[in-house]
């Protein structure tokens, strides 16, 4: 018998284990924010405009100012002579004049007038007050990211500090294999970039050995959001993760149906922080990652909880195979006319497997996989 | 008669400008970056395996390595006696041994030994040297944009740094309108976040005294890949961008059959450093930059030209109008039953179209819009 101390990773559903995740993650503080630094944050409050915008009438192009009455009876045959008010498109427009002559449509003359030939109506090639916003307008609603375009506008509404959630403070404990040559390495500089593409912060990456008191003593200290515990899971005998956490907190699900990533480890610090814990085999620990890990991260900082990546549905040119009882993370390749085919698998080649595909289908644990011309949903890697 | 000095905008089409950018701008030097921080960065050279992956044979999980031959005949009712030697997924296969048992197949017991009741074949559950990369073997190729994925294989192949295109770096000047009230404010931040976005670097964001000498004495300044101007272009008055490119380099292309964005100039400072003049009205900015500006940092970076949008064909609920002669850019939503409908634009409603819009249809010039129940090419603002 195994000594009660190094718990034997369990088979719990996903499903099972996003659910835990998602009740264990929430909305975190807010924070004010420059507007100039705010691109990529999320909104925590609709923004509402305080003043109309424009915030008078204004001219919609470069042109001539006019009091519309005035060129009354204008024409080709009866040119009517105006004071020249040289205005450019954006300009409030002078007091006294209600429409704008575009340039082209005016001839200035030496004497400071200008020689109209049409008539114009009052509102001509005038923005009226209030005509993009008017006050108390949604000009950016909560939840959404902001943008070059959403910043444009803030900055127009005369915002300079906007209210975003507060980015998730991460700690990563790397629980250092016993022999230098060990793959676990790899995970610290990979785990660390997806942190940041999903708006998180590291605050602290550091190694800790892999013995039981070692990594319960490093699960107590505060001051993060999340932490992540790499490496350290599974049935060996050197691994004591599980162990110290069920020690240091609370272990609520270890063992997750999930290829690559079945030792994944979910729980929380005696503070009630939450901990995932990461395989340290590579493909593996993406995995883990992207379905509980990431998925926490991107909650907690107000943002959707999805996986980053696009997805679509695409027909299958060949079979994709899958262990029946297991979510399986399929690795495949676009193929001429919109299929996708399998690649070698994450059991193949590790973490080569996402280099060599365009992306990946989740075929869910009732399944054993896709029958050549189905459609399936495809996470698409482009730009994620 | 209007001066030389201040041309007025043409009507270059938009493929014609785009032409221009593409030859205009060219790649960059390339420069070596830690592993560690690259995330995002665009490899500028293939990446080989220089070992193989694995570098030796190891076990492909938890287990005890053995020799298989000495588990010949092994049985339940036989069980064969071999010394514990004991593995974790990833260590080197110990100097003797060719398989390994998984750990739940064998019984450890007090004299570090362990009882066998199957035979084992020589590299069951071993990954073999070089099984994930071979030396040689492409890791991941020239013109990836690195995502954690790569991270993790390239520390798996023990690279530290890694050679990418260095980031344009980009100037911004913004031409200062005369009024204080004029919306020209709204462009620098908005323009710094998209520069950012396409991963340029911001090398200086000044404002510049609308005047003709003011902002040739600006287009001198060198060191930086790009140079945009925002605003003092078209035909106002007080609009002396254009002729202060052409007295301060060359002024290729001026006016261009884009709306909004249709006085959007390009060219070259004496230096040969590509320039892009943008409109002063916030839309216009926008659409200038993503069409021209955008698509010349996107290009110098290594990355893509394209729009950083992902596109869709979608059906159209409701007709969308464009002027026949014009490039337009016509915001539209998401609608019922996978279709999409305009939504007020640009002209209407500035900044805002973008704000309630899902993303945007491109009307060549050729075409007055598209019908109802036409497929058109969106491209959705989602994640952009």
């Amino acid at each position: 018998m195994r000594p009660p101390a190094n718990p034997l990773p369990g088979h719990h559903l996903v499903d099972a284990a996003i659910a835990w995740i998602d009740a264990a993650a929430y909305h975190l503080d807010i924070e004010d924010t420059p507007l100039l630094t705010a691109r990529g944050r999320v909104l925590a409050k609709d923004i509402h405009a305080v003043r109309p915008i424009p915030t008078g009438d204004r001219a919609a192009l470069d042109g001539f100012a006019v009091q519309a009455s005035a060129s009354l009876g204008a024409s080709t045959y009866n040119p009517v002579q105006l004071p020249l008010i040289a205005v450019a498109a954006g300009d409030a427009l002078p007091a006294g004049t209600d429409a704008v002559i575009p340039l082209e449509l005016a001839e200035p003359d030496e004497r400071a007038c200008i020689e109209v030939v049409e008539a114009a109506a009052a509102g001509d090639n005038v923005e009226q007050q209030g005509a993009v916003a008017t006050i108390g307008a949604t000009l950016v609603p909560t939840g959404t990211q902001l943008a070059a375009r959403h910043i444009g506008l803030l900055t127009i509404a005369r915002l300079s500090r906007v209210t975003v959630f507060r980015r998730p403070r991460v700690q990563i404990l790397l629980a250092k294999p016993a022999k230098a040559d060990a793959c676990e390495d790899s995970d610290g500089p990979m785990i660390r970039a997806s942190v940041e593409r999903d708006g998180g912060v590291v605050e602290q990456c550091v190694a800790v050995e892999r013995g039981l008191t070692a990594i319960r003593a490093a699960l107590v200290e505060a001051g993060v959001d999340i932490v992540l515990v790499l490496g350290g899971i599974g049935p060996g005998i050197d691994d004591h993760s599980a162990a110290a956490l069920a020690e240091a907190g609370e272990l609520a699900i270890y063992g997750v149906a999930l290829r690559p990533g079945e030792t994944t480890g979910l729980g929380r610090t005696v503070g009630g922080v939450p901990v995932v814990l990461l395989p340290g085999a590579p493909a593996a620990c993406l995995w883990s990652y992207e379905l509980f890990a990431g998925r926490a991260i991107r909650r907690v900082g107000g943002g959707g909880p999805e996986l980053p990546c696009r997805s679509r549905e695409i027909i299958t040119a060949r079979k994709i195979v899958s262990a029946i009882g297991m979510t399986e993370i399929c690795p495949v390749r676009c193929g001429a006319g919109d299929t996708v085919e399998p690649v070698p698998s994450f059991a193949e080649t590790g973490l080569m497997a996402t280099v060599g595909a365009d992306g990946f289908v989740i075929v869910p644990e009732g399944s054993e996989g896709r029958p050549q011309g189905a459609g399936v949903t495809v996470y698409l890697y482009e730009g994620c």
